[in-house]
């Protein structure tokens, strides 16, 4: 299904593929709480959600921010890494645990504690935190609601817990794809702003299909590299960006091949999904490089024109424009001090060629043509909760260099994603 | 004068300025013209500006966009640099000659028809254009009227020629410097954009003080590389950007580095007026940044800060967000790949520290009186054709590597600015 127009829709979808792999359950419980930094009447409401396998693996891989403003669950989780033994992820929204006092060893205590209920060291849970910068997590608060969120844990559908990790997501985001016997499951939250210092993604992908702990590593990471890292809506990276990837091994083993090929295909749907859900979002934005230098050189040409704050903001405004597009790809060449002969550059919008041979290839009708298409690919931003369409304003920039190619994908620059991160205050 | 409250006063503060130094005439004319890309029915309005020494120079200095699609005028002006003479520049506004079939023949034929009338050679002429990317010049429209501008050459005022250049800049800039018994005067337009296209910088620095033709270009290539080169608005270099210099040589030599002092404090101040010009600008951010590896180091930060879109929106919103100014540095040096000890690192905005030994030093009270100090440093958009101050946000950054140090300038990210940049369409 690719069109959604009522949010029942886009989770009756959910629900179909929500169904978590064999050998894990999951959770997810409301807690209430008081900031310590704040004087509030009333209390906040944050989402304490479990996932965990039925025994502990060996199997299981990350990849984390490589900024150097890491959160404290970032820094516990490097470490958490090379355990020998991983069981699962303990994940709290609202409040990031970023830069705080005594963050590392709030994030060591929540995860202890759950392991103690496991009866397994502290090392085989992950902790995962995601909200505002700055503030520290009500620790004593967490500790006591534990107990309460590992009765709750269940064998059936990730939904509730893809809603519970949600901060300012316009909709729980899930994909899944069978492999083998088994299958490939992957949930995320992101890349949403909140109150007022949050851009994170956490992803978490389970699976049951038998791997190895080093296959799973190395395909992970590859995939993230050509998925996740090849999105942008804030051109940063977050503080506590998290991708986190467990099997149970309960289904039978299936080629390295297949399964990266099956990876990749989930975690490239949800990187478009996490873009779609962006803040004020009304184009999702598919730039496509060929001839490229190689594929860095297309990422970064890639990313230039997704990241152009005027091409974001023409895109916005349903206008094919050219020159923005031209100029961000001069800007880049020229950052990376390379010559580019503009004469061998061509530049397609959806179906339509609209540079080649150094020269404009647009008349009045063919822009008409043009803002009609990323007209019938927008979305409305003021619906909420479930997204619209699966549809991108396409793209296609090509290069005389060599056989370097990427697709990068980015979102528009509107009203409602400055409403978002300037507007909180007022 | 470092407050505005109606344009009269502005314009009186520029009068006072405006005067051309010994040895220079200047004119403005309109123009109307039908662009050969659309059926309009009325005609569209252009100025064509001239900016002549009395006698040729060889005196004269320039730089250009670095940008891979460079305009017409950018390709014919790299060669006019090597000119053994040259006696000023025609500009026009309203298209901007790049990326079109004869663009380099019709700014040849434009300073052609010029130097004719000065009984030159063509090569003593710069062309410069400024408008909408990829539509042709109307060439024979803009020779016809050569003559009336040629005519209109008056040794006064630069003010027509400061808003004759303007596209959609809220207001004319000029700044100037007495230095020895001469002056340096300096008019540019920038960074605006229209019609769509547009974020080009032209700037003319114009001088009566007696310079070698070494010199001036290298003290105005180092100058605009800390000046010029530190300011962003879109994070891009348009495909027009041109600074040029020419010097009458009617007053008596300086020392160089007075020189230098001279002509750097004047291109800083017009940095600062062209960013605090730009589309939708609220407020203008300066980054500081000292403990860098080196200058260039500094450099990165500080334009990472400013063109941080979270930094930029929460600036906007009178927010003193330190997890979105930390986390654009932290993304910085993971980029570099570069290690950063957090604990090492502070972080000022206004007088206040923010950041300190690894966490935020930042209360209740702290936040509401930086949002008050963000607030009485910002301008109402709205009140256009006026600067209603030269103040900026101040923010600090202190890196623990070494004494490299740098100030980039840079402006917030606004309602106006979407407006002006998507909503051109509707």
């Amino acid at each position: 299904m690719d069109f959604f127009t009522k949010e029942d829709e886009y989770l009756k979808f959910l629900e179909e593929i929500a169904v978590l792999p064999e050998g894990f359950k999951t959770a997810s419980v409301p807690l209430k709480f008081f900031p310590k930094e704040k004087v509030l009447e009333k209390a906040l409401s944050m989402n304490l959600s479990l996932i965990a396998l039925d025994e502990p693996t060996r199997v299981f891989a990350g990849t984390f921010t490589r900024n150097r403003f890491a959160g404290a669950p970032v820094l516990v989780g490097r470490e958490r890494l090379k355990s020998e033994f991983s069981q699962g992820v303990i994940i709290n929204n609202k409040i990031a645990n970023v830069c705080t006092a005594n963050g590392v060893e709030d994030s060591r205590s929540i995860s202890r504690c759950v392991a103690e209920h496991f009866g397994v060291d502290e090392s085989y849970f992950f902790p995962s935190s995601t909200g505002v910068i700055g503030w520290q997590l009500p620790v004593k608060e967490i500790l006591d609601f534990v107990p309460k969120v590992v009765k709750a844990l269940d064998g059936g559908s990730l939904l509730d817990t893809a809603k519970g990790i949600m901060t300012t997501d316009a909709f729980p985001k899930i994909r899944r794809v069978d492999v083998g016997d088994g299958s490939i499951v992957v949930v995320a939250k992101g890349a949403g702003m909140i109150e007022p210092n949050m851009a994170t993604m956490l992803c978490y992908v389970l699976t049951d299909v038998k791997v190895s702990r080093e296959d799973l590593q190395a395909v992970l990471s590859d995939v993230v590299d050509r998925t996740f890292n090849r999105i942008s809506v804030d051109s940063d990276q977050s503080t506590s960006d998290t991708v986190l990837a467990f099997s149970s091994c309960k289904k039978a083993e299936v080629s390295i091949e297949d399964f990266r090929a099956a990876l990749f295909s989930v975690c490239n749907f949800m990187a478009e999904d996490i873009v779609r859900n962006g803040e004020g979002t009304e184009h999702v934005i598919k730039v496509r490089v060929c001839g490229a230098v190689d594929e860095k050189d297309a990422v970064g040409v890639g990313k230039a024109v997704v990241n152009s704050p005027l091409v974001k903001t023409a895109i916005c405004g349903n206008d094919p424009n050219v020159g923005r597009i031209l100029s961000s790809i001069g800007d880049y060449y020229s950052n990376c001090k390379m010559d580019l002969d503009v004469n061998s550059v061509s530049v397609q919008i959806g179906d339509k060629v609209v540079f080649d041979n150094g020269v404009f290839v647009l008349d009045n009708d063919k822009e008409v043509y043009l803002s009609d298409y990323m007209k019938s690919v927008a979305f409305d931003n003021k619906k909420s909760g479930f997204p619209q369409n699966f549809e991108c304003v396409e793209i296609l920039v090509s290069l005389p260099f060599a056989d370097g190619q990427a697709e990068v994908v980015g979102s528009d620059l509107t009203h409602g994603y400055v409403s978002e991160n300037a507007d909180y205050r007022s």
